[in-house]
């Protein structure tokens, strides 16, 4: 991993801490979200696996160094610093709920503790990579919910954001339950199921759409599924049905979905195919789709692009990446930002799950009652500590925590009252006491 | 570049070319928008080189192909279809506008004239990074119009969607005409200035603001932005002016941005800094940075994240990529769709551009008057015909062509009318007789 993939005030600030001596400084960083974003009651951690191997990876080749050694921001260093990030490796250890977890705002998705410089770099990295997927585990979550029990088939990687976000796009997407993706990659990286056939070029490649689609037959038997609307989707669902068994069904892209859906269904029936299904593409969102199955549309699966791996109607995360701890000297100090519209809480955090709501306490109390500590330990000194679960299990850790959220959070608007998430006394009497000392000038 | 970083369809419909004899077939495939996003007036071409990057080095390793081999979908596919995939490699052309051409719909960004295998499978990267670079290149030129010549500096990777597309929302910034951004690795490889000092966790990371700043100073000197909103604004411009020179200025990150810039500006003045600087951050857009200008707030720089990378306000390209020309057997075909709201035109085409029009002609048509033929010429028979132009040429070309559109089409909202995109009564003509064609069932 390309250390310089990052923002360039990461790299400044480990220069000035080296220059003003604080490379034994420590300190700790937590990535959570202030807020949720609109019509959200909750997010789906994801992305933890691309922490890590970020994590463990990250480098700085002799090429990158001598880059940075041309830029005036580092003229003023000395060889010692340039020869620290050649050195440079994570020794830190990184702490993290598992992927698939629901959170709400001010819950740490990972803490860092580490060396100065070593928490500060990754900020940027973590933020994108937690945040990107997040965003779309959480969308994913949403619009699987929205379908009822009909499967929802990930196929947006034409509409991410460049190729790469395609693939992470399919992994979030496959952990916020989705059945898999149409990005092969993703399925030869991940092991998540892939799906699809042919296209409309598919069509237009062959004299005749019959033509074209007993090609297909040959190719796919009963893995086939006719993209019947090239010229005309009711003409398309007769010549499909013309052709006969094995095909498992075909595939509506455009008109009105839920009129063409009924006219398919009987044309499929009335040819003697009941067993055969129906898949609709095109625009889909967790709206549309709630529409569709309120109104007993008969599409089996649904396949969601732009608006799954964009997050269309909430496309950013409000992530961020705070200092909550800095020890020098051997003295430990919790920090805390007091921004008139962006301030924080200080220490490193330990969420507790109880059945009905989330205590966020310091990382080292244990309070009562039956809840569950979700910000578990994955990498300590450095090292791994064992290898994160396959995808699959993040996806049925996802699929099950939303089974436990109440009903009414899983709704597709902002539920009132949200998920309850309390302050630790503990927390709240260090966030008191930290606020005075800055408010005296301490700082 | 790994072959399997599209779409299962793309391969799947390779497997069925090479099963149905079609591996002499040849295509052309255009990628262009069936119309703009919200409040778009144009579209700034970008991503051409990370299109050429791939096509020139798309293969499948070993791994790869037993990946595929294992799946139901080539179940049926014998060992020569594999050897050909082992074997691939990019033979066609490709047709292109330079980067940072403004492009209206039904233009194509690019054209690819390939065998039918070697034109398909491609289709999901270049959507997937020519049509992000694009909406990043677009909101790029919108708030740089916006800043009326202010400097604007693209801060965003951390909210990119995933953190590769935050260096390729970098360089897309960059050639919509930003000066630069925070991402050290879009620094190092495309040799885009790089912008940033440091953090709320670097003032943090010291007693007092005070010696945070003074450290900072010792670093960068002349090059020293003070962030100043860790505790309080104005206290921290005071702190700022304090120290004295050499520094560059102060950046604002929280609260009131034109109130606080105001103030800070009085402070810096009395101070005896009257040249130094104040750079803007935090959530900001094109409209708030018409509003800041408008308004005449003292604010020299504007640093843009979110809005910028993920292009919030239309954060998906309709881009397609369509069939429009088949070859098989030696004989030509002119391909179009015609979906209820999803048609699209016949044959090899060409953007003619005009001083206050465009015609998109035929790729073989050369009309009368004075135009400019926007697609060029860029690989020829799997060659590379000359390496691109460095991102900062494609940069002036953005910023040359945006003067020369007028100024209403600048506009952050739609324009009415709009550029006047014609087509030739050639395309017009072979439009109508492949309609003709496909409503007679010949397809």
């Amino acid at each position: 991993m390309n250390g310089l993939l990052t923002d360039l005030y990461q790299l400044t600030m480990a220069a000035g801490y080296h220059l003003a001596g604080k490379t034994g400084d420590r300190a700790v960083f937590e990535l959570f979200l202030r807020r949720l974003p609109p019509n959200r009651n909750f997010m789906v951690a994801a992305g933890l696996q691309q922490a890590v191997d970020y994590l463990l990876n990250l480098s700085f080749g002799e090429e990158e160094v001598r880059y940075l050694k041309e830029l005036q921001q580092f003229a003023r260093m000395q060889e010692s610093f340039f020869d620290a990030l050649r050195r440079f490796r994570f020794t830190g250890d990184l702490y993290a709920v598992p992927e698939g977890t629901p959170l709400f705002p001010g819950e740490p998705f990972l803490t860092l503790r580490a060396p100065l410089m070593e928490a500060q770099i990754p900020e940027t990295y973590l933020l994108a990579t937690v945040g990107f997927q997040s965003l779309v585990a959480t969308k994913a979550a949403r619009i699987v919910e929205a379908a009822a029990g009909r499967s929802v088939v990930e196929f947006g990687t034409r509409r991410a954001h460049s190729p790469e976000a395609g693939v992470l796009a399919a992994r979030a997407a496959y952990i916020g339950g989705c059945i898999g993706t149409s990005n092969t990659l993703a399925g030869f990286r991940y092991g998540i199921p892939v799906f699809g056939t042919a296209a409309h070029s598919w069509v237009q490649a062959f004299p005749t759409e019959t033509e074209a689609f007993g090609r297909l037959q040959e190719l796919l038997g009963p893995g086939t599924i006719y993209l019947i609307d090239t010229y005309d989707t009711l003409e398309g669902a007769r010549n499909a049905a013309s052709l006969g068994a094995p095909f498992w069904g075909v595939r509506l892209d455009s008109g009105n979905l839920a009129e063409l859906s009924r006219a398919v269904r009987k044309i499929l029936d009335d040819a003697g195919f009941p067993e055969a299904k129906i898949m609709a593409t095109g625009d889909l969102n967790e709206h549309k789709i709630l529409e569709f199955v309120a109104n007993g549309a008969p599409i089996d699966v649904f396949g969601v692009g732009t608006e799954l791996v964009i997050s269309t109607d909430a496309p950013n995360h409000g992530a961020i990446y705070k200092m909550v701890e800095h020890e020098a000297g051997g003295e430990r100090r919790f920090t805390a930002k007091f921004s008139a519209d962006k301030s924080t809480l200080p220490a490193a955090k330990q969420v507790f799950r109880y059945a009905k709501r989330d205590l966020v306490g310091t990382a080292d109390e244990c309070p009562p009652g039956d809840c569950e500590a979700l910000l578990r330990p994955v990498i300590y000194g450095g090292q791994l500590l064992e290898p994160l679960p396959p995808v699959s299990e993040a996806r049925q850790h996802s699929l099950a925590s939303m089974q436990r959220l109440p009903k009414k959070l899983r709704s597709l608007f902002e539920c009132d009252p949200p998920w309850a998430v309390e302050l630790s006394p503990k927390l709240k009497g260090l966030s008191a006491l930290v606020r005075a000392r800055v408010e005296s000038n301490g700082k």
